[in-house]
């Protein structure tokens, strides 16, 4: 069983940026446990800062069954891009949305999401526990 | 460990109710696979349709460290009661707010929630599976 | 033939509360009239100022075909209760919505009603009769 | 007892158009069974896709107490037209307002009725017997 | 003289929730002192995390003059529930609101009173001490 | 030198409509003390509760020179109609707004004119003589 | 093949009114060069300033299969016409909007097609071209 | 008969500034022509650019009858001051409400008048003649 | 104990404006009234319609200890002036905001109070004795 | 003659994409049946699912002359791209706005375009077609 | 080379207010500053709580060209006095709009400048050292 | 001392782009200019149409302190860009926002900034000098 995981722009500073928010773990940790918890699952990690390369990067997973599922943290470009959205609703991978902090405990603008109504689930708020609880999730 | 889940007014018709939405389970059936898989864990069970007795529920389970976490699905309060968001600030007991569908992908009046703000964790969208995501968040 | 009158908060008080706007008649004089009228018709009748009542007591009228309709006036549920809006989805029963007073013709805030979408029908501004001419949508 | 049903804009299409909300039946059958059901009461029927004509029907209408009252369905002008709910105020002759599809669960567009607040009472949602239950309703 | 204190949702945990917002001290020992400061003022107190509970309270004290007053503190349901305004408004009996914290100081959320235009007058930020000023407000 | 005084929908009824806010008198005294008052100028008076006559009559008077000036009370359609607008601003003779009433003072919808902008000038408030001050305007 | 196009209120000044927006030519030039253009193409053209004769000239060629297609320049009716919208989504007949000028970039108030949603497509911009296009789109 | 007219704020460059839309001529001559016009009536003036000082001078003038009227052109407060507004709802005189330019035409902030609801008229778009206008609309 | 009672627009009108609204009662006799209940608080009485001296006024008593609070009726500069709120910000001296009518049954624009937020706390509703209820509340 | 189409994000996923609403044909044969009905015509394609590489191409065509004009179906960066409306004004080379499906008829955040004040004409709704049109309207 | 800087309402208790967003320093040591940074510009400066007293200084310095420019910080007026921003388009002189803070991170009422708009350019949180940006931007 | 000035998209064009809004002059010949006056500091410079290569590109300059502060033109994406206001937040070298016109005297569009909260300062309206005073405000 093979899944993704995207990060979107600003989730390579994981660790560096703004603890109070996001925490002093970084994404390599992360998948680290999370192979090893689940070592029958093949986790591959894609993470870029362009709205076009997460589009493309969408396309290339989203057909032919080769991945289960597609675990995504679109940071901003959750509230602003229309594009990845239609890139979700296109493809047939189906789409889990998490994100690291508390979304709607945050700035107004950080409280409407474009890509929730084309992802099959939502998952918030749990530190990078939430990619796990994605993964999970799209196991069953 | 003990853990209580909560769910809001017409979750008691789950199973009768719009299956095209709700599915066709009932809320039995998910807790009994919960128990079996998670044995050590005691999770009790709460349902109504008062507002007034939510609250009150949360009041008795919030504080001095009984229960680990609380698994709330507040139905339709979700979007209206800003009473049981005080009541979740206002207690000790974390609270994991569930839905069972995208609430995200339909009408624009369940896109708010009153509760998110106030909630550790946000799961919506699995179906009965979202308690059980709720569950596992908080047993780590 | 049975129905079911439900209504909701403050709807005690007819007869007492603000004449100006509900008239000085009693819902019981009402209620005599219609089984007076209709001497085929059982109509049961039913008051709470709670809204999980009221969620509860569509449940208890809503499958089986026990009754034929409901004519619900909620109220200032009509403008604040998704929850009841939910229930009213829920249940099988056709449920009628009805107004003594024009509510277009009061504050903005009556102006809209989250129930109407899932009710069968609308009815407002005939004073109690409004409930007589709900039942007669009923029985055709 | 002499009434007058007005028709508004499209309404002439009736039997015709989109039969999935407005029914197959004619507005001829409706007004054949009014009559026959009533047969004291004159019912007297105008159809005009011309808010100006609508307007200028009111005014005729509207005086000199000829007329018990005026059923109407103003169709797509109900959302738009200031111009005839200033002609329903200015009259003597009570209006009812009348739809055959429950407008509120419709587009958003339809949810704002510019003429209820300035008519006797509502009837939605029930059909072609709207009419019957506006003409039942001016007659008590 | 007789006056009604009614609390809302929440506030039963007055002295144990967020005591930055609402103080360390308990509606017992206000009630004492209030009773100590006013002997001849009957004073009763009903707490309620129900909104048809609140609703029912008020109408009971609200004909006959058997108070000359009634303080509400509606908490969370100020901001939620035209229920309570309507019964205020058909109610005989004065009634005077009041906030313990500064509302118009927190969350967007709490700056809209839904019971303020048919209060009396509205008394705020001034601690536990609101419900006195409320008290002497209507004893004058 | 000749002038039109257009009058839109239901200012026919001007003298019999809502005399609380239109005034007792007639169209007619009014145009008749305008002649009197001024005998060199030529009043032509037109009326129409259809837009589209409106329109049409504004064109006929709208080129040529024939009219120094036109002077259109639009009733209703003064909120509604942008095609009487276009035609305002289509036209090259000048076109004064007036109103009997003061607009402002009476519900929202009425506060926006959407001839306001294209109009050389607006005059309301001062009943029937709101006319003649109109008039006024256009012989200097 | 026969085709109709309908031009809405003010567009029978076509050439003598704001150039700069609609330039100088006028319908007939436009006609002329289409039906030479092509011959094959039966042409029929009709104007008016009354929503209700458009109204009323869409449901005559709506049916039966008379016209291939309509092109209609609502005008300002685009804006504010429900009742035309709801003309189109009755008849039969498909309908594609035109517009002389870009819409877009003009005022706020002409960016909201009420009839967009109800035609085939939307051409806007291309001058009196917009027609041709219209018509070589229902050729296809 | 005495009148009084108050000019607001920036009016005091009337003739220096932005000719485009104020013209080119002086609040001086515009007084002149008005008291040479109608000697019989004592026109008083005053301009400020104080919100205060308009506010106390219109409470001068408005009592006990000394003058008949006020034409009060409150420039940009028009827009923003809710206490001028009170001022004019607090006395006795009644207030004519006058713009230079066509307020209407110009940019959005400007449409909206916080006075016009406790005017008696208002008249807007004449130049400086709108003055003029008011004065003769006190004088009837 | 010295304290200082700060009156804005239009309240020197007091016992003359609109008695429906703000009653007979002048400023004086409340507070005569009120130095004679505390003939140990010294109240001093300001009352301007000039935003600019209010602000003055409140930084001349807003250092230093010298008053024990400043109570403040701001009248319309409630609903518009943030620079009065700054100044209520930056000074050392508690603020009470006091209303004499009870803003929120009133207009909209007065349900908005830009001051409430940096003052300790609110009384509204009480006539002239919201006056001595603020004295009260800074008493203690 | 040159022409340049430019295709932005997900539409390389034509005809495999939501057939429902984008159609089973591809880009390839589209362009082929536009080569082949005017083979003197040179048309160019590019499509990109980078905004930024968008705006790039749109500056290498936009001076100097050498493409006629470019149709440009922006996809979902139509309603979220400020920077390419810039690009559109900035360059030289005239841009026609196109779309497959009547964006009017789908959900309210597609109704709003960015580009559309920019470009010079707008086509929408004609599947495939809408290319071809764009096309021609630019050879004229 | 001459240059006025002006201060709006509660700058004048600039090192006292609020040292967390406007720090320690007062406005004599930044003129200080000035002066002896550019010996050659003569700083003239001028404060006001008073938004006339700052039209009138602002018409008093600009027409005749004795000021290069004037620098403005207009505090809270920034946000409510369109009568300030008439002021600044109605003369000649140029005027920069500096703050302190960087009022778009502060709360939403002040993140809208009505007088942005009418000024050459704006400078916004570099402290006390916007204004002496802003005497630089006028320098060349 | 090295400081970065970033340009966003379409500011490649600078001199060639609506001269009217941006001015002739050329970014090499602002830089230039810069370079010689203060010959100590050493000015990069970065420009992308792409939103995520200056979201890496601020990244990069983001940390470490090699960079004394940097100078940000995000040009459109200053309006619609959360994932660079994210990235500005996430860095710890300080940014200034500038813009070569005054974006509020602009289109609605481009009055509100996304990115303003998180920078330090804020420049806007000085042509190209804009670009200098960022670096001057920097290097003090």
């Amino acid at each position: 069983m093979k899944m993704l995981i995207i990060n979107g722009p600003n989730l390579n500073l994981l660790g560096r940026r703004e603890p109070g928010i996001y925490g002093n773990n970084t994404m390599e940790s992360c998948l680290s446990a999370l192979r090893e918890r689940y070592p029958d699952v093949e986790v591959e990690y894609f993470q870029s800062n362009s709205e076009g390369d997460i589009i493309t990067r969408l396309h290339d997973a989203g057909f032919g069954g080769e991945y289960r599922g597609i675990v995504l943290n679109a940071g901003a470009y959750t509230h602003t891009s229309l594009a990845i959205a239609d890139a979700i609703a296109a493809i047939e991978t189906p789409v889990i949305e998490v994100h690291i902090s508390n979304v709607h405990a945050r700035e107004a603008v950080r409280h409407k999401s474009l890509i929730s109504p084309v992802c099959r689930g939502v998952i918030a708020g749990f530190g990078l526990a939430s990619y796990r609880l994605g993964v999970e999730a799209l196991m069953d």
